[in-house]
């Protein structure tokens, strides 16, 4: 099926393409774990890529602050958030994940991270190779929606952490942080004197309905904040490796343009390539596949409703990332069920929240038709 | 010019394609100094590109050890250093130099890393961002050709040293150490019980009259050494993203591929295939590439004879990259000099060896007549 710009992949062309989603699985499994799309990637960024590589762009990209990629940017970040950003604060990283251990290893004390858990699964694990503690700022299971909850990360930052890792939109809960919970954190935050690296990844991902606000645009953040952004997750290019950081304030961007170059370069001159493509030309496909995720967690809902109705899901804000809740059926570990007896591979929720039982996480960018077959193959494993 | 498979780029060409090399230098200034060709890719790598960008293949690549990677880099490692390589042994990883510090990070002790000494600059920070002390093992500015001092060596190791970072064919020195004085380094590492990382990126680059031998191909290294290699220097693809560890030892290859993913991912899913492409199809281009870099080594030899007779410069034996004395010029800095003065930009040696006057690295990496040219400004600047 193919709605205007959005075309989906057949199993073959995804087994060619996307080689850690469909080529780590085994044949005759659907996988909706990790987070890329069933999709043909946009023309656009097609485009500037072949054109690129038939041009020789294979050598290492420049190493500047700004330059096209931040006036790519910041545009779309005007358009798109009405947001101002000033290209000269955009800097290249590898992806998002090398840019928090940048951040925590360059900028932050050595006191303990803050993570919101659930949390995507490798950010669990990067206080720790940064040589901090990692403390968790965990959002109550049986919450009607994933807020994060003031008087603990109060506490968290009294007792000596120094660093809140946002993630917002929120990865696996799909939220999307409103101004004024924004606003409520960034005073916590501002009263311990702490950091925050602000990972918006998912921002471009926000569905109708909702807002992305970035952590930079709130008043009195500039000076403690890094937001995290990338193209990659939205236009489905997250094996071309750039992602960017945006530094408002001088002397942090000064530090981070310091660091020696074995601590941050190894982005792609074609991750920069696409990047731009997509910041730039990519209006119309994002527009596309912002309306077709829409139907999907539409169509997602009725899923559940004829198929597993005790699971629960809440609202999704943004992502194409649903956190279900199967617990009502009794199987500690679903995702492991559904891949054994219903050849389907979802993410297990342990993966995001240790120790959470039931949970799992489900990826919906995919064609209608094998949203469908996941959910029945879920429902009859679980059954 | 172009003499059968390597085309050389016009000044527009490598403008707009080496987006570091010549993108950083102003309009005028000649660049010989990051390390890329001023050539076209082998077709076979544009090729490759092509078809994976048409296909999509711009998603997360394949987390695995060995694969279609080791396969390519197990036949050309038979076929280029007579070398059996074990493809279940190849892991991929961003780059070399994030390659040394995740080898780094995880495998060795606290202690003193050993660095000889003139080094590619940006690893002469790396054993401090992994926290370790760095330790020089310096070449003798005066040696008639680069050998590693083994009682310095030893001395270091004995001191508290516990790795050493080897870089064979050596940069900037342009030496390819012969097995007998490799075998001598092994011992006084084995005497120690260090570790090597050893550096083998310019392999492929081997110049007529010499032979690579990969510091794993010596009896009793596989326990205590891992090899870094890449195609990207040979074929001009640095900024795609992908480097290989050789990894012989079982345990050693598990502790590196249970390191958190936040450690070890960030390899570009097209520089795989770019890999692929070189290691698989790119042998004729390669042998004409050798053939150009030894006519080049050969008119530099006989430019300096003309313009700058008092040079001083040890036969190149690998790499594209001369590392020329010019002290008898009595300039503290030549490499300033020449961009100030003679617009062209070289590197200057004490990036490589700090404290070292005097030197230059020069990248012959070109066409004859640019080479000719920047020999004659150099010359005209130190005038
Ligand atoms: C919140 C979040 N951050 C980061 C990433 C990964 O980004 P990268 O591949 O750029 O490290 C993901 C991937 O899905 C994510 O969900
Ligand atoms: C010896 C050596 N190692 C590593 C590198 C850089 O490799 P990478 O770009 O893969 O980090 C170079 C670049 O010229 C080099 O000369």
């Amino acid at each position: 099926m193919s709605d205007g710009l959005i075309r989906d992949l057949t199993d073959e062309e995804a087994r060619a393409s996307l080689r850690a989603k469909w080529g780590m699985a085994e044949e005759g499994v659907i996988p909706a774990w990790i987070a890329e799309m069933d999709y043909a990637p946009a023309d656009c960024v097609t485009d500037a890529l072949v054109d690129a590589v038939r041009q020789g762009v294979l050598g290492y990209p420049p190493f500047e602050t700004g330059g096209q990629l931040g006036e790519a940017y910041a545009g779309f970040a005007a358009r798109h958030f009405g947001q101002h950003v000033d290209p000269g604060h955009v800097r290249p990283v590898v992806d998002v994940t090398a840019g928090v251990r940048l951040l925590l290893d360059v900028l932050s004390g050595p006191g303990p991270m803050v993570m919101p858990v659930p949390a995507y699964s490798p950010q669990l694990e990067i206080a720790q190779i940064t040589g901090r503690e990692r403390v968790d700022l965990f959002v109550d299971p049986e919450a009607e929606r994933a807020e994060l909850d003031l008087d603990q990360l109060d506490r968290l930052l009294a007792d000596g952490a120094q660093t809140l890792l946002l993630t917002q939109p929120h990865n696996p809960w799909g939220r999307v942080f409103t101004r004024a919970e924004l606003e409520g954190v960034r005073d916590v935050v501002v009263r311990h004197g702490a950091r925050v690296i602000s990972d918006e990844i998912h921002a471009p991902l926000v569905l109708p309905g909702a807002r992305h606000v970035s952590y930079l645009d709130l008043e009195g953040t500039a000076d403690h904040a890094v937001a995290l952004v990338a193209a990659s997750k939205a236009f489905n290019t997250a094996g071309l490796k750039c992602a960017q950081l945006v530094i408002p304030d001088d002397a942090t961007r000064k530090a981070i343009e310091d660091v020696p170059m074995a601590r941050n370069d190894s982005w792609s001159s074609l991750g920069i390539v696409a990047s731009i493509a997509a910041y730039t030309q990519g209006d119309a496909w994002l527009a596309a596949l912002l309306e077709r995720l829409d139907q999907q967690r539409t169509l997602l809902a009725t899923l559940l409703a004829e198929h597993l109705p005790a699971a629960r899901m809440r609202p999704l804000e943004a992502t194409y990332l649903a956190w279900i809740d199967l617990r009502a059926y009794g199987h500690q570990r679903p995702a492991e069920l559904a891949k054994e007896r219903g050849r389907v591979w979802v993410y297990e929720g342990d993966a995001f929240h240790p120790g959470l039982s039931g949970h799992i996480r489900l990826n919906i960018a995919t064609s209608p038709e094998r949203l469908t077959e996941v959910v029945r193959r879920l429902a009859s494993a679980l059954a």
